[in-house]
């Protein structure tokens, strides 16, 4: 079994999509961001009040989506028509659950903008929470729902 | 306690670091990605014969941590003086680890650029595999190492 | 009546258009900048001879529309079909007039487009010159036409 | 009097700033949109209750900020230290009020980051809300203030 | 004759498309850089052993090709459905020949995606060993290449 | 002798400049493209009266000299703080040469950003007059003058 994204000689390319047709699709993936009680609460508390740490996460996230063929090498371009990023705090973990979903109407799957758009989000909790506490481990990133085009549905 | 992101109505800004000395600062981050024993031997295979994974990713990563501020809503832009990433199989996960160092020569710190170097190699691993293996799981993205600067050295 | 940008809970999102029809699809935006006598005396006369800032801002303008989606967070990228940016010397505002149009065929309007192409070559026109005026007003930024799709032709 | 963004031929080019001294630089601009009443309160209630299209401005002029020297053709690339934007809601207009501030350690002004914050928060307002009030105008986009550098301050 | 860049007043604009059909189309560029014969043994050497220049060199053209719509100014962004980018050693140079091929489902042609990718994989050549030659030249750079789309198949 | 943008195991990096002296930098670049006497004389007919090809060409070099570090992998983010790009018309060759001057003060060389210049106001000059003529070459590209830093001073 080999690797798509390398040709015969074993050089990385962008893979050829032209022949695929041009359908609906969707992605959704997940990630989580862990810290310590005590950040934890700060965000659960700006939520409530001032300063919420989730809304600049969610639109970082969208925003993220949006990048995503400019981080990847070899991920084509396409016109997203739909993204959106939940982010819920989970006092078990202590931390903040991610998931994002995002569709297209194009000729190759979406789930590297979901994975970017939850790592995005991710990224920018870490942010904007990193002066209280810079232990926090971002991790679980991984795809839940992928359909559309002619490999058919996944999920985890 | 309060997050520095937000003013005291609680609007998000970005932190003024016009009177923060310009020193040299470094950050070290990791984090890996897991995946399935097959998709671990044909990277492994590809890596001796044709077909590297790794250098893609490597290569995403460095140009990652330069795009860090497009990313972060309140990062600050950072004149970047050094990027490595580093990739390395471990057949234990299985999986790849990562680990991202950046240096500046500037007003605040690096950590940011080094997550998001890991966090976009990590990505790309998932890109140029995910033909074969969606089931893959991105994780343990944390800060290793900070140092320079007046909050002092931090170590995990 | 809500707001279409924001779900149930209040949070945003980027609306999903999947299901909206691919057409042919305009806007049209204008706004101005206004001067002094003597900045518009330099303008026009560099327009005659050499150091046209007109060009200069037309050019930003048409590159600012191709930059909307990056701009503004939940705006849809879109295959942009046409751009055109006209800028008049008005010697009664004084000042600069700007008039932007830009078409696509895709599933959701150009009106952004528009407008961020008009709002950069106003911004173009004071950069250049803010050196001989730093008291210029950029105004009457608005969509003057938008056609195609469902909600039907909208015309100031 | 010449303009600076011009050599003696009449050919654009960005202007030399190597010999400049490297000093601490402040920029204040402002500018509004204006819209319905009706819009006015939609925008109104969402800051109260969800769904606050003021702090998605807000963020989106902070990023917008970064980008400026992407936009304006002849900016020069500047380490930004710091950006806050204002949003106030003014029922008299009616509409918002946004005010833009930014701060460099570098060789050249920041008046155009500051008025690209501005613009763009106002551009994202009127995305947000157009699916309400297409005929919302942006205006009185001007310098409040520059401070710092050889060309001393200016105050509005 | 007359240039499409420019309307009948003379002043640049994106060409309107929209009427044009969305059909399949492919375009092939190619170029080459010139080095000494030892910087050449270098190269040569290390894609046989380690410290591959042609392979980062390649994924700067792949990424370049996505990018060029932002560095054209009249350029039209497009899906770009493939990518490759072959880098050959040649010891008759001595140096490194490149060819690029983008195809595309739209409604212009691709050429200048074809022709940025060679010339972003020649630059990161020189870029990667200019520590050890700066007199490298880089020439030859031409569309072998196009069809698809009204004006017909054109081979150099 | 070994490539600098490699480490000991051969794996791409880029390298730590944190230890280099911040002085002031400048590269001279230069470059050409060639054309049909016809394409020629349009450009230099557009020249003296109207669509004038150059002054677009001129501007997208200096943009592009700002997106260097995005293009080329390995490239360190520089403040620029000067960019100039001179194209005369050549009817010897037939065609048009390109100049292209950047300065800084930094820590590392400015010459990609003078041949990135220089690449893309060529690509650009191509853009503009394809429609009439597709066999034009882009070739001549090297550096004419690097100075500033400890490797001294570099003239072709």
């Amino acid at each position: 079994m080999s690797l798509t994204h390398f040709d015969q000689k074993g050089d990385a390319h962008m893979v050829d999509v032209s022949d695929k047709d041009v359908t609906a699709r969707i992605a959704v993936a997940e990630g989580h961001i862990k810290m310590s009680r005590e950040t934890f609460d700060i965000i659960a508390e700006g939520r409530a009040k001032k300063g919420d740490v989730l809304s600049v996460a969610r639109l970082a996230g969208i925003m993220g989506a949006k990048k995503t063929s400019e981080l990847i090498p070899l991920c084509h371009p396409l016109p997203i028509t739909k993204v959106t990023v939940e982010l819920t705090l989970d006092p078990d973990l202590p931390g903040v659950r991610v998931e994002g979903t995002v569709k297209t109407t194009g000729q190759t799957g979406v789930e590297m903008e979901a994975l970017t758009a939850v790592s995005t989000a991710c990224l920018t909790v870490y942010d904007m929470t990193k002066a209280v506490d810079k232990a926090m481990e971002i991790g679980g990133i991984r795809v839940l729902l992928k359909d559309g085009g002619k490999s058919g549905r996944y999920e985890a």
